[in-house]
């Protein structure tokens, strides 16, 4: 079978880079030990060589499809994929025992999703939507919402989704206008359109629980009048039975990739019979949105580099198979053709490709493990977690979608013509991967994000402990030898981000709050290449320990040097381009903000 | 309508940047002027509003599609367009008179091919194919042959391919094996299979003219053994009759993108009864070949950017008519949203594509220019023409097909959600523009013939008057003080460009050709920047010129201010990046080339 993910690298991110043994000190995770924790990825990777890798072309040329009265038609396969996962804990499997889950850390249960995006990354997010939900309504909503909705769910038998999204307001959430009318019965009534609606009203379970954002008829403008509605499509009545609930699938979108996920337009309240269920109190809607926002975009940045492996491994097996041409300095034609992986070139897309998806997955599991230490840690340790994972949430969500859709592009020149056309998987992970730099906020808005909000917040504490973790690793990697150069070089771009922060938030100190944010999107492919610096540094050192521990139990020595060389190859190829942002960064002259727009003719 | 292209721009690059009319002054080109130059454009414009926008989306979704019984079904609309696009020149134009054409220069033929381009790319390559397979037979054939496939190639009836890939063989020509079996009839019995041939036996026109690389038997190995032979489909007999010809269209590839156009699997010759005739002299097919080529190779980079064209208009067109948010510093939800031009960062994104776009398209006149002065000039002069356009044509292939990938995403991230449904063109475009960075050779490729053989040929002659060209450029925007800070830095540049060629040099001096040419794509990266600065530049002077003299008849002023803005964001925003590659092309530690592919692992 072809290779999708590397268990290789897996064990080595899960156990050596990012420790997940140090959680299981916990009591949360007092009953996990390293040998099960493999078990269950391994499972995992059982699962999706079986149920999801076998169906991912077909997922493409037979996509989910609307059936013109209401619903969506999926792969036959979805269906089976959502109820083997489900019985196989793959919906709940992070959730607390008392909530039927097996209280696994995100570290494991998402690294486990990650083998599924890789395998098949259509079927992966209607299990995450699922989970997402189910989270959102224990975190928030009632005892008794909790006992209505998550078993089910949980079960693989209803769909949790999130209905942000309106035709008119896209990423302005402040503008959404789905209405919500109080009744007397405990339930408000709820109109409007939502769109983009992934993992919607489709054909592979029998209900669905539509996490909704609406706005309480006389709530306050902007995003401080959203709440949060519960909308099955289905009400479960007193005796259990099913009641319609007027929420209405109204098409579904045609994708360039990703087609085996259904992403549809729905619509609420078309005869005034739709009952919401406010979660949490009013006007809340969106801080509770955000948990499972925040959870969807390390998500979507954890697909990305999943998808970008897929095309890694896909082009990699291609290299080492494929005869053709002769190394540069070879001139004579009678010598046999060598594989192309002997080409200096190829060799160079190659390592991008590693380059980027490893650290890409690394930095989600950075990303998962904070998540984890959030759960188990309390007061100013729990806070010091929460603001690192803040910072971190949409540089990795950007970095491994936009870095990774160039990855996948590599992919495809790997394999020359053949990599353009429908024999070939490379084309379709580098379409599917397009998406990502627009789930959940496109690249524009997490960039404002980041720049606006999470940079700034606390007086800057999340940047300032962001600096501090990759001090620290390049504190380690002084160490050793051979790493000096690199922390040294890591270094002195730490320093020169500080600069450049300095000096555009002279802009905002100034007031000049639009031009502050102007580059954000600058900022963020800047401080991305630092970050993925420090995660490479980061497992240079792990794999340094490892050779000169002679310990080569879990990985062989060539492994670990892989590790090395591609860390090398990633300050000697990618981290100049950071420098690059911060010449445009501190150039003063402003050329955009411009109200001209015929310039643009 | 929606647009496609710039005419405004068109005229700007063709009259006032690239001065077409200097070309009337030659003898071949007398019998035109700028009026008539101009309306020929327009005449191509009405026929791509017409016959070939129109269907730009039907083509993708009815893509062309093999028959089963050895024919390609296309779209109904290419069997008309190839007619008409035939009927009025389109195809003949640029020959001379005493060939049927119109004697126009590639500057104008192939501007109003850019149109073609930029309104359906699936539909050009059928014309452009015929039209440089009728330029290859006229320059290298025997007058028999000019008189027997020419003029049915100009109506339009025959379509005319270039038969060179072969399955295991790929980009490495030297290892075709496709054999030429010489007859006492004054024909070869050719026998071999021929992948990814553009245009192949499709049902819009009657008959093919393959012109097919091939080896005669016990002709030396590598590229010293190829030949050229011209295979029609059906060879037309003395009575003008048409005799099948053992041409077998065995499928067409399902391609990601581009799928109005048929993509074929030839087989020659399996019932022993394929009539090949030779052009010109045996073993020197490759040479023949190049003229071909390397015509291909800038139409690619000229599909690409008009293809990237196309995506900039739609991308501005929405930008200028959706509304969504509000200005960063706007924090009142009631005041009404503003058209999503007005953020900082969609126009960052405009202006980027905008920059590599406009760029592209002039370097590509750059380049039909040279071709022009090379047909019009004779001797050292004409040497020098070609030797510059031998340089340029690798960059304007590369940087147009590969920022112009780039350039479609940002495309798409301007629609948000919107731009990765099926409902806006941008994803069709941009996964037609893919393939520009594999065909005619793939960026690795193009970058090795950059680096390996365009540098160093004559003693860097070409890179000499690269160097030369560009400093005139600066010497001109010298003369005025708002573009004295580009000018500048552009002159730094082109040093630095110097000092990384002469380091990397010292690795070719050693005889460490395969270390030379081992980071030849990123030495291809720096140096485009470089180029397309200078394009900029270029642009620049003209438009202060305009702006100086008051001169707004063709254009607006607020066009000119438009170029200047924009040269000023290429060289804040992309010019950087050349730093960071000269970077990596300078620092000494050696990355691939490696022998151990275990460290992909």
């Amino acid at each position: 079978m072809a290779s999708y993910t590397s268990m290789d690298l897996l064990k080595y991110l899960i156990f050596d880079v990012h420790q997940v043994e140090s959680l299981f000190a916990h009591e949360r995770y007092a009953h996990l030990d390293a040998e099960q924790t493999w078990m269950i990825l391994e499972s995992a990777k059982l699962l999706a060589d079986q149920e999801m890798f076998p169906f991912f072309k077909e997922m493409d040329t037979t996509p989910a499809t609307y059936d013109g009265k209401g619903g969506v038609r999926t792969h036959p396969q979805i269906k089976k994929i959502i109820q083997i996962a489900a019985a196989q804990n793959w919906i709940g499997g992070a959730a607390k025992f008392e909530h039927g889950g097996m209280q696994l850390p995100e570290m494991v249960f998402n690294t486990a999703h990650h083998i599924f995006q890789s395998a098949n990354n259509s079927t992966q997010g209607y299990l995450g939507l699922s989970t997402g939900s189910a989270d959102l309504i224990t975190s928030f909503g009632s005892q008794e919402q909790i006992n209505t909705y998550t078993p089910h769910i949980y079960e693989g038998r209803w769909q949790g989704t999130m209905a942000l999204t309106e035709p008119q307001a896209g990423s302005s959430l402040s503008d959404i206008v789905t209405s919500a009318k109080p009744t007397t019965e405990g339930y408000y009534l709820v109109k409007g359109q939502k769109i983009f609606i992934s993992g919607g009203q489709h054909d592979g379970v029998e209900n669905f629980v539509h996490l909704t954002l609406a706005r309480i008829e006389g709530a306050p403008a902007g995003v401080k009048g959203i709440s949060l509605f519960i909308i099955p499509k289905f009400t479960p009545e007193a005796d259990s039975s099913l009641r319609y609930n007027d929420v209405y699938c109204a098409g579904d979108f045609q994708k360039m990739g990703q087609r085996g996920y259904s992403t549809t337009h729905l619509s609420f309240g078309d005869n005034d019979d739709c009952r919401g269920f406010l979660v949490g109190e009013p006007h809340k809607g969106l801080s509770y949105m955000f948990q499972m926002m925040n959870g969807a975009r390390i998500s979507v940045g954890q697909c990305a580099a999943s998808v970008a492996m897929a095309a890694y491994q896909s082009s990699l097996q291609y290299c080492l198979e494929r005869p053709q041409g002769r190394p540069a300095a070879e001139k004579d034609p009678s010598k046999p053709p060598v594989l192309i992986i002997h080409h200096a070139d190829i060799q160079r897309m190659l390592f991008t490709q590693k380059a980027i998806t490893e650290a890409s997955l690394s930095l989600v599991m950075e990303c998962n493990k904070l998540y984890d230490l959030v759960h188990v840690s309390l007061g100013e340790e729990k806070d010091k977690h929460l603001m690192l994972l803040e910072i971190l949430t949409p540089i990795v969500k950007t970095y491994a979608s936009e870095q990774g859709s160039r990855s996948a592009a590599l992919a495809i020149q790997t394999l020359g013509g053949y990599g353009f056309t429908t024999d070939f998987p490379v084309q379709q992970l580098y379409r599917d991967l397009k998406i990502m730099s627009l789930y959940e906020g496109t690249t524009g808005i997490q960039s404002l994000d980041l720049l606006g909000r999470k940079v700034t917040m606390q007086n800057g504490k999340s940047v300032k402990l962001l600096f501090s973790a990759i001090s620290n690793t390049i504190l380690e990697s002084e160490a050793y030898e051979n790493l000096k150069p690199y922390s040294t070089s890591l270094s002195a771009e730490l320093k020169r981000t500080g600069e450049v922060l300095q000096h555009i938030s002279l802009y905002a100190t100034k007031g000049e709050i639009d031009r502050y944010l102007s580059d954000a999107t600058v900022f963020m492919e800047m401080i991305s290449y630092i970050v993925i610096a420090w995660q490479w540094l980061k497992m240079a050192n792990k794999a340094v320990e490892k050779i000169n521990a002679n310990d080569f139990k879990a990985n062989s020595k060539i492994f670990y040097e892989g590790k090395i060389h591609t860390m090398e190859f990633f300050f000697k190829y990618e981290l100049p381009h950071a420098e690059a942002c911060a010449k445009t960064l501190l150039d003063e002259h402003e050329l955009t903000n411009i109200k001209a727009f015929e310039l643009f003719n």
